[in-house]
């Protein structure tokens, strides 16, 4: 099995599938196209919160604001899973997320075909060239070379306190929920009570469908972080927020 | 065969794909996973159109406007199909149009991981199971109890008279056609004559192509209802209708 | 394998796969359903990027502003792959550039279900058809009758001179870039020099990193045509322009 992911919508990853598929005979699964667009700590959040549900594979990601420059291409083992893609920490994050101890694997390419669409000419070969040869290869090959010289990509963290925490924005998501850094144990002991989001008091609601439609809410999305939400609607827009914009969260009946 | 249909957009389908994946391993089409946003009857309009071209094979469908709510998850038998979902309606008209007298099963299930995606924890793993064990089980296994209590839903419906009807809009699709309950035969024996829409005087054209670029029409689609279209345009705008919008047609010529 | 073309967005491309997946249990892999709105020459650029990229397939391409009208319906054999889709010249170039002879057939079909979806009635069943057959058919079946008779489509091309260029742009892509009809080669020898662009002058750029975020700039696209991009950027905003609109380029230092 072979996962794509970039930020490319479309037409452009069915270069990449035709390219897979004349190297082998794989199952491929889109995990997304529509990643954030060249945002490197939105588009590893999500591979974060979603690779973890697939059994192992070959994961190829392309969100590559770097295309055509020197930076390198990477594979990473981790644990029956491998990563590939480009050297800008964007696979850091869902590779530690997927096994506590991954292995990085510089990989030696030619000269690709365009400067501006490695996708389909550096990381699809490569990612199709593993899956094909199969994974134990990175030990093996030499144009595989283990590295402890990689760029590294740490996700927004949240600063938690009892009765308050800040934190940022990481993503909106499709239905306008804006994902926080805030670690949904913050308000998981607090459903039904009210809470203060950059001043506003707003309920803690366990589900969307707990409050009116309309209603802005706060509640812990299915990644496990702290949502800004309306039930119906869109909360990046009822809570005036957009990615990287800072979140305080104080939690009410607290002054 | 297992089909998925969501209102989900980007990239919360792929985490459901993993857990399927993880669980068995066939053939995953996507119906689409830009469903009309928390619209039932629109969600389930689809469904009656697009599902009955496939061949055997379970269906997916989350459109979950309760979801984490109590509302019961089920699993329909419908000829050789199997729809799972939400107990919000959603799954009728799919199944009554595939099959005549569909099963009704309530599915018993653990406490999810989250509240707010039942898609990834609840109701692809219970289509995955279905899937693997055979659609039989539905019969055998406890976890599944049959029901004549679940919740119905019926798509608008149209007053048809001999030169005059009266409908609404089911939904917009992607080409801005608006798509009306009022069934296609109203209208199929005058193609080449002129009808009123609200009022509005427009020819009624057996296809798109019959009338000149940028001309307002009325259709028949491929969904075999009347449809408020534009060759190369956007119907719901020039005829100013948007779902749910009342629709009053009346054939030229009389009064 | 079969390939899937269209401008339908979703859900109608669903239908299509029921339909195929009735006929035949092959691979499906997506193109696109995003190709840009009833554009014939657009959606045929992509096609002669794209599908030489893949390995022989049933190519099923349905871009069809005619749908409905008498225009007939055509198998394409080019090479090993086969094209299937409307007789309205949106085949023809993706067919020359797989192979420089390919031969074309008009097919002989019942009529169809609807007058507004060939996509799901005609096109698809006779790409499933063909697929199952066998491609060498097409010689033996009398449904397939060779012509040269059909519509032809040249892609825009550009008037290129030592120091200028005339072209105009093809279509924009997903990130915002403006793809024109003039070669990369006019400017492949120019790499970090500056060009005038509809009297705009901008750096001729290897790749986008090469500029900083929010820089116009020129680059050779991964289509290998000149593209007019904004790193990070919209292009086709930066420099004002929308598909079809002209574009003369003038190398810089040269009056």
């Amino acid at each position: 099995m072979l996962t794509l992911t970039s930020d490319f919508g479309a037409p452009y990853p069915a270069a990449m599938k035709g390219v897979i598929l004349s190297i082998t005979d794989t199952r491929l699964v889109d995990v997304s196209h529509e990643m954030p667009r060249q945002d490197l700590p939105g588009s590893a959040f999500w591979l974060t919160r979603i690779l973890p549900y697939f059994p192992p594979a070959v994961h190829l990601v392309v969100v590559d604001p770097g295309v055509g420059t020197d930076r390198d291409v990477l594979a990473v083992r981790s644990g029956d899973h491998v990563l590939v893609g480009p050297d800008n920490g964007v696979l850091v994050p869902p590779a530690e997320t997927l096994h506590e101890d991954p292995t990085y694997y510089v990989v030696d390419h030619d000269d690709p075909e365009s400067s501006t669409f490695h996708g389909r000419d550096v990381f699809a070969p490569i990612a199709a060239e593993i899956h094909d040869a199969g994974i134990d290869r990175l030990e093996t090959e030499d144009r595989f070379t283990r590295t402890n010289d990689f760029e590294t990509l740490t996700l927004p963290s949240a600063n938690v306190e009892k009765t308050s925490a800040a934190g940022s924005v990481l993503t909106i998501d499709d239905f306008g929920n804006a994902i926080t850094s805030v670690p949904g144990e913050f308000i998981r002991g607090s459903f039904g009570e009210e809470i203060e989001v950059n001043g506003k008091r707003v309920p803690i609601a366990r589900t969307y469908a707990s409050e009116d439609p309309g209603t802005a809410l706060v509640t812990v999305g299915s990644h496990g972080n702290v949502e800004l939400a309306v039930n119906q609607g869109r909360g990046a827009g009822a809570f005036d927020v957009d990615r990287g914009d800072e979140v305080v969260l104080r939690l009410s009946g607290v002054n």
